[in-house]
């Protein structure tokens, strides 16, 4: 499919094709102005332990819905939403280890799973880019750095962890004016969680990013960090619960929710 | 008078009171919570023009209210204001030289003179301060310091020179703070204008202010730097009218307006 088509289909529409196979793979661009969302789904006996979690992180894991356990559908995101088959691809885990990427969750699907859909860091990119603000990973097309910081979360008996940001560097009006923009969606993240000193919050290195690929920081130019929501991903594989899906990286949860309506 | 005493009157009662003499000097803590301004009067022939360059550079010249020529009242910013008795100090120049300092203008007053009010940081210090940021040039007791920047203002036809701004120092995650609470006030500076890299804007040495009194930045710690009222200031007494009076450094006008209402 070609880009302007990619951008030209509605979130329903997108969802349909991706069910029917038609679209695989990352879902930038796709629906442009609709929030995606990072989808975890845990079984019932940790999914409260899980929302606490969230609650207690709304920084890295803004919860924009919660299913009923056992049940597919998440009506507050589309009416139509089947979280079994409306991401292009998933990742399986069993204990902590990955035992599936498939792009279809229905064999795997059981009575007491709950699914969740947290905001991600597309929803406040849309806006610093209408702002006139350059995006240096996107422009370079590679994905956007991302690091394990000192920052620890506010911890549950099961789910703990450092906190995972994502970097974009800005100079510095234009990381206020950042700060402001992103400050706006709090259910995407919000605002940054730290700029300007990468070593106080257990950085080294810039160029060596945990995931995700180096973005160079200029002379002239702040790096600035957000919250990121590979954080409750990392959480979730350490605590090991013995059945978790995830959506596989970049293969978001397209919803209907307009991302210009998420601001405060 | 006492601490105390002075943080319980009111704006009115304060305006009275410095206007019978009963109070002179600095007005920071006076009539808490209520807007205090930068005061400006030209002649005539330079107020259009000195409009025309605040409403182009609303950051350093946050126009809060314009009398009318040869009219003392400001009535949008209380009832009584008599703006050539409520100021406990003013600064009367003549051709860019200083001729007085008195507590009251009544006899420079001309019918040709319009007085400005504008915003001033007391505002946004407030919010800052009720957010549980610390406000070392406060907790010091000093003047907060302010630097001449390479920052050019939107210069009108003789109204031009650079942007002074005056900094704070917050460790990363309260500056992040400080930038989503002031930018709520855009009437009073707003958000910052720069920060972490002072050589960006043309400052050598923080620990050399152009005005006011150092306040040192520790190693966890980044500048912040906002717009100053001190731009307008210098901006008219390198045009050297004819006539120009200010208010005294730190002796302001004490509005009705209430802080709490300025946010956008």
């Amino acid at each position: 499919m070609l880009d302007g088509e990619r951008r030209a289909i509605s979130a329903a529409e997108a969802r349909r094709r991706i069910r029917r196979g038609e679209i695989a793979g990352q879902t930038g661009g796709l629906a442009p102005g609709r929030v995606q969302g990072n989808v975890a789904i845990l079984p019932a006996d940790w999914a409260d332990e899980f929302l606490r979690f969230c609650l207690q992180n709304p920084k890295p894991c803004p919860v924009l819905a919660v299913g009923r356990a056992g049940r597919p559908e998440l009506p507050s995101l589309g009416a139509d939403i089947d979280i079994r088959r409306d991401v292009p691809r998933y990742r399986v885990f069993e204990h902590g280890r990955e035992i599936a990427a498939p792009t279809d969750i229905s064999e795997y699907w059981r009575d007491d799973l709950v699914a969740f859909v947290l905001g991600c860091s597309f929803s406040f990119e849309w806006p610093l880019l209408d702002a006139g603000l350059r995006l240096k990973h996107l422009e370079a097309g590679t994905v956007v750095p991302m690091y394990r910081t000192n920052i620890a979360t506010a911890a549950t008996e099961r789910f703990h962890g450092p906190m995972v940001v994502s970097m974009r560097p800005f100079r510095p009006d234009d990381a206020i004016r950042a700060v402001q923009i992103s400050g706006r969606y709090p259910s995407v993240h919000g605002a940054p969680v730290h700029l300007g000193l990468p070593q106080m919050i257990g950085i080294a290195d810039l160029a060596r990013p945990d995931f995700g690929d180096p973005t160079p920081v200029e002379a002239d130019e702040l790096p600035v960090f957000w919250a990121c929501g590979v954080t409750p991903q990392a959480v979730i594989e350490q605590a090991k619960p013995p059945f978790f899906i995830s959506h596989f990286p970049g293969s978001m949860l397209i919803t209907d929710l307009v991302n210009a309506a998420l601001a405060a």
